[in-house]
């Protein structure tokens, strides 16, 4: 570790206050906030500007006594931070800047059960390439790139993707992205990068986060921060046990929530075909809508077993709030009453002390957003080592 | 909050020095262990030594050049924290020592289902006094209790504590307790404090605890710090759903861990009466030890029902150690097969990072020594406070 000097320190305080204020503070408010002196905040306020951290608005003329004060805002044009998702059906890259706001997006449906991993990183740095050259245009900075990848993740290795059928898939390199020349490629639990992307959409504290697509996955945040568990595996509620004796999951188990509550058993469950043109969540959605019964026990049985697991997590962790994301977010209507049906009947404390369910913010964009938004993080925390990085 | 001076935390500093030594270390030893001088490390040793918590030994002769280091040890006459524990079948209180040491133990086997809180208030009053007579008798002085309850507390109330048939009872107040005058009266979940001696007694730093009497209940140690979750109710994994068409539960819910593998359903499925005269626990233990089969059955049903509730607390939580106590302990050879068939089936991560089934080192007395331990902790923490109280 870096030792970080005083300067270093402050540059973080100052940022994070022109980021975190309500309103674009001036220099004195950003004084007043942090306790430093004014001309400390002057020479900061400085260099983030000349570093394009930090951008100055116009001065606004108005009456009153004393100069105006100069709101500073997020850069515009400063750096961005590169999302990359991997998905079972698709890939998708999005660019996140220093205030949180999305940029740019690309999506590309592709299965990629039915390709290698080297076909799937080609395919991801596509999609890199041209939201690389799609900020730029906009006049920001990629400095760097998060991958949220559908599995398990121990050094540079996915030990396990079970919807990916992949085991052992050597992570790629920034190499391997052109859009990355120089820069760090970092890589995390899709559901887990989720998990961040909606503590920052939604300001939650602590909650529970679910997304459902093909594979079911979560993340845990406590005060404020993501818990990883000791190898930051933490969160894997999709193979929480539902029926020991139920149907076989991808991950060599039985009876697991996905294979109740992933995208597969619902629409099995509900008696669409697998292999219609549309996407099986507007199949979901448009059948519960119209009422069919089928559709309607599907969901209701994937709520129940979401409940089931969901009361268990609750017993465990003492965490009040459940945000449900992916496919969820835009079913939890169909969702919601066997889901709190049995977290009221489940939960120890349910009576007293009431779960909140509520949808995600983000819905399906969670992950790559909160891998983009760890990028963000990163300049936020230290952003003196991002400065060093843009001088030649 | 008190503001702590620079005092205060320079006594918690040494007293931990001298607490969590290997061997007893001299005031130089101290010096170079904390960055102290050694003029301050003296005057703060003289100063715990006037209030009673740690001693001098007497110095060693020995040759060589300079005078021989004095030993500093936590006083064998100083304060004792009282554990007190309410169980379905018995009351019990310890005394705990700084040192961690159990100085006395009381045990009386008591139905609280058959009896009002306030005759189990009396009954572990009247314990409490025995235990604070034995200490005084050692030359230790009470320094307040805990009490450990099979239940989910919320501020001065046990909101409930299903296997006492208990809901919405207040807490008793420390002048309930004679032995306790002056004192603080502090209480907590049985496992969690279970979980926190466990922490001391093993020195273990992440695992899972769960601990099988007549209640299945649990506690999350994660970096050598309990974790409470956001009410302090975390931990309650007796109330995990095995089976949602299962058994009812006194919780109200089916299909609960403890309707599997609590001391009742484990009797019940092994065909032994309910109302013999020998504790469950041993007509378990000889019935297996003597290879009857619906015994082992039995065990082994329970084994593979705490396999699935702890696979997916694994799952949740990345935590790579289970530590099973109460009867658990006991019964450990024969719930292992099944537990760990389930756990390896279960965890996702099982096959690269299995997970360790330990026996609890404290046994059925770890609630009580935890409740103490809880004390203890208090003074190590803020041993300035303590002094506070012992000067008139």
């Amino acid at each position: 570790m870096r030792q970080r000097s005083l300067r270093d320190h402050n540059l973080a305080l100052v940022l994070r206050q022109v980021t975190s204020a309500p309103r674009p503070p001036s220099r004195a408010d950003i004084a007043a906030a942090t306790g430093l002196t004014r001309a400390t905040v002057s020479t900061i306020v400085d260099e983030l500007i000349a570093g394009g951290l930090v951008a100055e608005l116009r001065p606004v003329s108005r009456s009153g006594v004393g100069r105006p004060g100069t709101g500073i805002v997020p850069a515009g044009t400063g750096p961005a931070g590169l999302g990359m998702e991997v998905n079972v059906d698709y890939l998708a890259v999005c660019a996140v800047d220093l205030a949180g706001a999305v940029r740019h997006r690309e999506l590309r449906h592709l299965d990629q059960r039915e390709r290698t991993p080297a076909q799937t990183w080609r395919a991801l740095a596509g999609l890199a390439d041209r939201t690389a050259a799609a900020v730029g245009a906009l006049g920001l900075v990629p400095a760097g790139a998060v991958m949220a990848v559908p599995g398990l993740i121990e050094g540079g290795t996915i030990r396990v993707a079970p919807n990916l059928g992949w085991q052992g898939v050597a992570l790629p390199a920034a190499a391997d992205f052109p859009a990355l020349h120089g820069l760090d490629l970092g890589a995390g639990n899709e559901a887990t990068l989720a998990a961040l992307g909606e503590r920052h959409a939604t300001g939650l504290d602590s909650f529970l986060y679910v997304s459902g697509e093909i594979g079911v996955g979560g993340g845990i945040v406590l005060d404020g921060e993501l818990f990883g568990g000791s190898h930051g595996w933490a969160g894997e509620i999709g193979h929480v046990t539902i029926d020991p004796q139920g149907p076989p999951c991808h991950c060599g188990a039985r009876g697991c929530l996905e294979q109740y509550a992933g995208e597969e058993a619902i629409r099995a469950a509900a008696g669409l075909s697998a292999d219609g043109d549309r996407p099986v969540l507007a199949g979901l959605a448009d059948g519960a809508r119209a009422g069919r019964a089928p559709v309607l026990a599907a969901l209701d049985r994937a709520g129940t077993a979401l409940g089931v697991a969901l009361s268990g997590a609750v017993n465990l962790l003492d965490i009040a709030t459940v945000v449900l994301g992916g496919h969820y977010a835009e079913l939890i209507d169909w969702l919601r009453p066997a889901l709190e049906r049995e977290l009221s009947r489940r939960v120890l404390t349910a009576a007293w002390s009431p779960v909140e369910v509520r949808p995600s913010a983000l819905g399906a964009d969670a992950a790559m957003i909160g891998a983009a938004r760890a990028v963000i993080q990163g300049i936020l925390d230290d952003p003196a080592r991002f400065l060093a990085t843009r001088t030649p």
